[in-house]
Formats: C-alpha cells, structure tokens, sequence
C-alpha cells in the first residue's frame, strides 16, 4: 500500500507537459510574430486595429504560428521568411475566430467579451475579410507560390468545414466519421500547413514536409477532439472555464455522438430535445455531462485523442533528436493532457 | 419649334449606351468565364455550390471580370490567363456581396431573396469566406505574384471601405471627401484591379497599366455614384426596381449629403430623424425624394459623376483605336446614362 501512495505522490510531482520548451525554443521569434502582427494590422480605419487588437491581445496560445517557428527550428532553418509566415497564420486564425463568434452567435471568448458583442456582427465580418486579405498580403510579400498555394488551400478547407459544421449542427446522427472530417478540416487544416511551412521555408525534402504536415493534422485532430472533450468537463468548471457552449449552441461533438449511440431511447429523446429542437431547461447541462460521463463517453473521446497524438508523435521520428524535437513532442502531449 | 420637336423625336431614337459592344466583343471569353466559376465553386460540400449558385446565376451584369476581358482585348492579348483571373475577380465580388447583404441585412438582390434570408447569415458568411478563399486559389493556379499583390491588396481595401462605410452609416454629417473614400474602397478599388489586370497579363508598358488603373477607378466611382443616385430615383421605381435601400438602411450617400448640406435647419431634423434614429414613417421615403429633387440633389449627384466618367474616358486615350477601345468607351457612357 505504501508504495501506491508513494507512486502517487511522485505522479503529483511530475511536471505536466506544458507549451514551456517550444515556447523557449521560439521566444525571439515569437517576439517577432507579435510586432509583425501589430504593424500589419493597422490601418487608417481606426475600428479595423481597435477591434482585430481586442481579440489578438486577447491571448490565445498563439499555438498556431509557434508550430511554424517550432517547425522551422526543428528543420534547421536561419533565415527569417517563417516569421512573417508565422504571422499569416494567427491572421487566418483570428480571421477565421471572428467569423466563427458572428456564426456561433458567441459572447465570450478567452473569458472575454467578444469582439461582435462590443462591436456588433457587421464589423466582426468586415474586420474578419480584411485580416484574411492582410493575411494573403503578407504571403505575397515573401513571394513563395508553394507558400501560398498551401495557405490558399488551407483556407478554402477551413471554410468547407465550417460549412459542413453548420449542416451537422442540430443533427444528433451525425456520423463519428462526418464529425471527424469537419474537425479535420475546420482545425486539423490549419495546424498542419502551420507546421509544414516549416519545412517549406527551409527548403528540406518531400519526406519531411509531409511528415510535418502529417505532425500538425494529427495533432490538430487530437487538440479538436480534447477541446470537445472539455467543453462537457467537470474538471474545466472547477478551474472555472466555461463549460458547456457547444451544449447551448447544439453542436454534435464526439462526446455526444458516442453518448447519443451509446444511449437508451430515453437518453437520446433527451438529446434530440436539448439539442436538436434546442429546447434547453437548468440543469440539462449537468444531465448530459452524468450521460456522457455513464457511457465512458469523455474518456474516450480522450482516447481517440490519443491515437492521433500518437501519430503525430511518431511523425516526428525522422527528424534528428535535439531541442526542437522535444519541444514540438511536448506540445503533442500538452494538447492531450492539458486542462485549459 | 418644329425644330425642337424634330429634335426630341431624333434624341427619342438615338440608342441608348449599353454594355453590348463589350458583351459582342468578349463574349466567348465570358463564356469560358462563366465555366471556370462553375467549376471552381464546387465542393463536396454541396450547400457552397448551391448557395454561390443562387447569388451567381441570379444574374448580375458581370461588369468586373468583363472590364478584365476588355482591357486584355484593348492590350491585344491573345493568351488564356484572363479568363481565370476575371473568374478570380468575380469570386472576390460575390464573396463582398455575400458579406454585404448579411452586414445590410438585406432581403432582396437583383429582384431575388437574398442568400442569407434563404439560408441564414451564418452560411453567407462561411460560403463567401470560401469563395474569396477559392479566388486565391486561383490566383496561385495562375502563377503570376504582381496579379497576386494586385488582388490582394485591392481586396484589404475594399474591406477597410465597407468598415469605413459601416462608421459613417447613420452619421448625416459625414462629408462628401469621406464618402468618395469610402465609394474608391468599397466599389472603385475592384474596377481598378479588374481593368489594370489586362494589361498585366499582356504584359503591357507602366503606362499602360497606370491608364487602365486610371481607367478603372474612374469609372467605378462613376458607376457608385450612379448607383446611389437611382436608389433615389423616380423613373427607377417607375421601372420597377427597387429604391430606397439605402433611405432604409441609414446609409449616407451623396444624394442625402448634398440635400442635407443644402437643406434647412427643418429639414436636416427630418434627415436626423430618419437617417440616425432610422425613425421612419410611411412616406418618408418620399419626403427625402422630394427634398434631393428640390435641391438638384440627384442631378448633381450625376453631375459628379460625368465627371470622374470624363477621366475614365480620358485614361483609355493613349489605346489606339478600335473596337475594343470603342466598346469600353461605351461602358463609361453607360455607366452613367443608365437605368438600372
């Protein structure tokens, strides 16, 4: 008995895996991100920077460009195109998180009012439009067609999904399949051309490329799939984040569809009333969260979670051992470990 | 008299400017136009094609992507790259009136319910933010980074006009130097890039694509005010379009600017009233009707108009002569002696 306790005295100690080393790594960059990002958001339009500076001082992870400046780190690149690349995808990703409040009719984000409950739907969008342009400005500025053949195309992906996402809205069938294509697209997308511009910038062969591409899907997969996970977490409201918003905004993630099928027909009368007609009292919220923790639906979704880290992990083994690599693993880790 | 009598009947005669030349003159090339947006707008998520569907096939004159063709004809090109990028140039305008109509909250375009009254705001927003994602994609088909700098650059700058625009809604006080700012962003800055695009492509002198630049803001702010001014016209709703828009919108375009700045101190309260507070009564919209008519509003307005049309023309003046330069010159008449 002893040793248990002991074991699980040393398991509290163990430090769990954090963004730290990457952000260590990529610090100076990261810097240089930031004051990219500052300088290419103004405009003579005041609302444009006053509002685009709400939601990027917001805080974030700024997980998607570190991917690339990690990335480029792990490819030995020197030169400075990844910094500038690095801030495209923050703008694609802010653009993308603007149009996501306006649809998902959102009014917090990061436990702060967002931007369109202060400024309104109609600014969200045009300020939206106008970092995406900015965004592919930027890419024009480094001048690589590859570059923006990749981005192009990664952003026409994201806007598929997000499309698809509204169709499965509501619609407690969805497939765990369909549900896995919308993540794909919609979140997957983004981090994996996040990552493999790293290796585009530094100029490395095929082989690698494609291993950072399939790092950043693999590991924007299992990211989608923790997030979905702790929107219906207890443990999420302990630490006092909101939890519940695709629950009121009846989005079908994996929790609910493994729940739905998983359930009795009482349960999924249940479902289709909270979720499909959106006919939600007090205390359904915590209903769902005792169905989906009954059927183990939380922790599988964790699971599937883990599968794709794997994945990515392994992706990264032909790339040499070293600071970088320990990193960009670490961050696999925290996206499947992590509480926030 | 009789002469004068003769004269109108003659006038009664004379055709109409129309868009017809250019149409007769690069209507094979819209054909294939035409084809490449159906092709590019497909995605296996079928709500895209069928919403840009609806907007795309509704009609519209496909002026943009034509002035692309025409200037490209008025530059003796003889390749294909125009085709793909007045397709590029379309997809960009339908993606800013997919955008426009959920931030107007308009009901009805061209005669047709709106896509957003169809299918919501929400898939307006996503599928113009896919088509302006596909535009790019064809752009980097095309290869060439100075188009790209071009587009994407104009594409910032239409954004930064429709936020402007959105600041100066509801403020008569707004200026008529605010307003052109606003006209040159949201509307000339697409009609620029579009005619400047020939020459590109036919890689044509500075001069020449200084001229076509020239060319195409001129004739889009033109073709704004032109624009503005029906919204108010009488002999539009005689034809059966739609007036009044903007009156309901609040938005604040010459018309109203030049009739407040001319009005009484009784009438400015009545332009606050409706325009600020969007306190509108049954014939109000008339009331402003009456007010513009009674200060030459309206024919200033399109006085304004010829005269940025004259500079339009002018800027075609280095082409030598031809079908091609005739046809374009017809578009500028047309763009202000139109009706609709």
């Amino acid at each position: 008995m002893a040793s248990v306790v002991e074991f699980k005295k040393l398991d509290n100690s163990i430090k769990k895996p954090s963004l730290d080393p990457l952000m260590k790594l990529v610090r100076t960059d990261l810097d240089r991100v930031n004051s990219t990002i500052l300088e290419h958001m103004q405009s003579p339009v005041h609302l444009i920077p006053q509002l685009a500076g709400h939601l990027i001082a917001a805080g974030g992870k700024r997980l998607r460009p570190m991917l690339t400046l990690g990335a480029a780190a792990l490819c030995g690149y020197s030169g400075d195109r990844h910094v500038k690349l690095a801030a495209c995808v923050e703008f694609i990703h802010t653009a993308t998180l603007l149009h996501d409040d306006v649809v998902d009719e959102s009014e917090l984000r990061r436990g702060q009012e967002t931007a369109n409950t202060v400024w309104g739907n109609q600014a969200s969008v045009l300020v939206g439009d106008f970092l995406f342009s900015r965004s592919f400005q930027l890419m024009v500025m480094d001048g690589s067609l590859h570059v923006l053949k990749i981005l192009s195309g990664a952003s026409a992906i994201i806007a598929e999904g997000e499309v698809q996402q509204l169709i499965t809205t509501n619609d407690t069938t969805t497939s765990e399949t369909a549900y896995l294509e919308v993540i794909q697209s919609k979140t997957a997308e983004l981090f994996s051309a996040a990552a493999r511009i790293g290796a585009v910038v530094a100029d490395r062969p095929k082989d690698e490329e494609d291993a950072l591409t399939s790092f950043g899907t693999n590991l924007g997969i299992a990211f989608q799939l923790v997030d979905d996970a702790l929107d219906y977490s207890a443990r999420q409201a302990e630490l006092g984040k909101t939890v519940g918003d695709d629950f009121s905004e009846g989005k079908i993630t994996l929790p609910v569809i493994l729940a739905f099928r998983r359930g009795t027909e009482v349960d999924r009368k249940f479902w289709k009333r909270t979720l499909e007609e959106l006919d939600q009292e007090p205390g359904d919220l915590e209903k769902a969260q005792e169905l989906i923790l009954k059927y183990g639906a939380l922790d599988d979704t964790i699971s599937r979670a883990r599968h794709y880290a794997a994945i990515a992990r392994d992706a990264l083994g032909l790339f040499s051992d070293g600071e970088p690599k320990n990193a960009l693993t670490e961050v696999v880790d925290f996206c499947v470990e992590r509480e926030f």
